[in-house]
């Protein structure tokens, strides 16, 4: 499998790219709408938004692991949020969680999830050998 | 082609796989916004969820059916709601409809769709030999 | 790679197909979440829909160029609108774009986007050869 990035010019520094291309014999992974509301003890990060998105990539780790799969992997995501005002910080967080090889990603303020205290959901897909 | 389901623990229970993984040679459905707001008949739906839900998968059946493919081929889901509240009620249904393959899926509250009837529109992608 | 759709009926007017297939070695080029909040010479669009409409195009093509790919292998999109009313404008405004053949796309109503000028967002999938 083969993966090349378009990667823009300001949308680096939002962390992400306009696009991700793929070709070749892979394996597609289907990644469903990842949330970070409670920690790993099963404490609640209601109203902390930079904990709950740790705690969603943390999760979605988790699946992509239980695939075979990394963080890395991912070719796409979107970004729901339950306030336009997080997107820059979600951008800086997405920036230092990714380093350089972004996925390409929208991001889109919501009016809820399925519990009050989610904050952020992440769907998207990974593209793994 | 392969098709295998990450599916978590409690996930099961919301009627979603955290990922599904394909692989090979296959087809891959990409399956528009489906909508539930008329009956097969054109009788209006409005402010029954339950119609609309069934409704709305009655037609991407019908899509698929049109791929040569069937609900069960889904992979993943998009499921925009017009109330956080019909979350729980919408996971109920899909767990009847699905059984025990299920789709990674994201619902997210949204601020409305293209006419005000509509309570669920379902868009995603289905791989099918 | 081999391409095909299902058109339906009423959709045609609505310019999307219900799904679209694909099979095959071929590309699949994972498009980020396009705006068109400023024109090419940075002037803002604010309040402007048809301008936006036709600048995220624009913007979602020069990176589709980049890829080596054009408008017309868009497969799917999910057309995130600030406002229910501009849904059938856009989708005579995507009638004219793409012509006869149409991606599969979902129309959803979301609360806002990471600028406030925003009107449009669309992210979506293209495949080619």
């Amino acid at each position: 499998m083969q993966k090349s990035y378009v990667r823009g010019t300001w949308q680096q520094k939002r962390a992400f790219s306009p696009c991700v291309i793929t070709q070749g014999a892979g394996r597609t992974i289907y990644v469903a709408g990842h949330t970070g509301q409670v920690d790993d003890a099963g404490k609640s990060l209601a109203g902390d938004f930079d904990a709950q998105f740790h705690q969603t990539f943390r999760n979605i780790e988790k699946t992509l692991a239980e695939a075979g799969a990394k963080l890395s992997d991912m070719v796409t995501m979107t970004m729901f949020l339950i306030d336009a005002r997080y997107t820059t910080r979600m951008t800086e967080l997405r920036s230092a969680l990714f380093g350089t090889d972004f996925p390409a990603s929208a991001a889109i303020t919501v009016q809820g999830f399925a519990q009050p205290e989610m904050m952020i959901e992440v769907q998207g897909i990974a593209v793994a050998d």
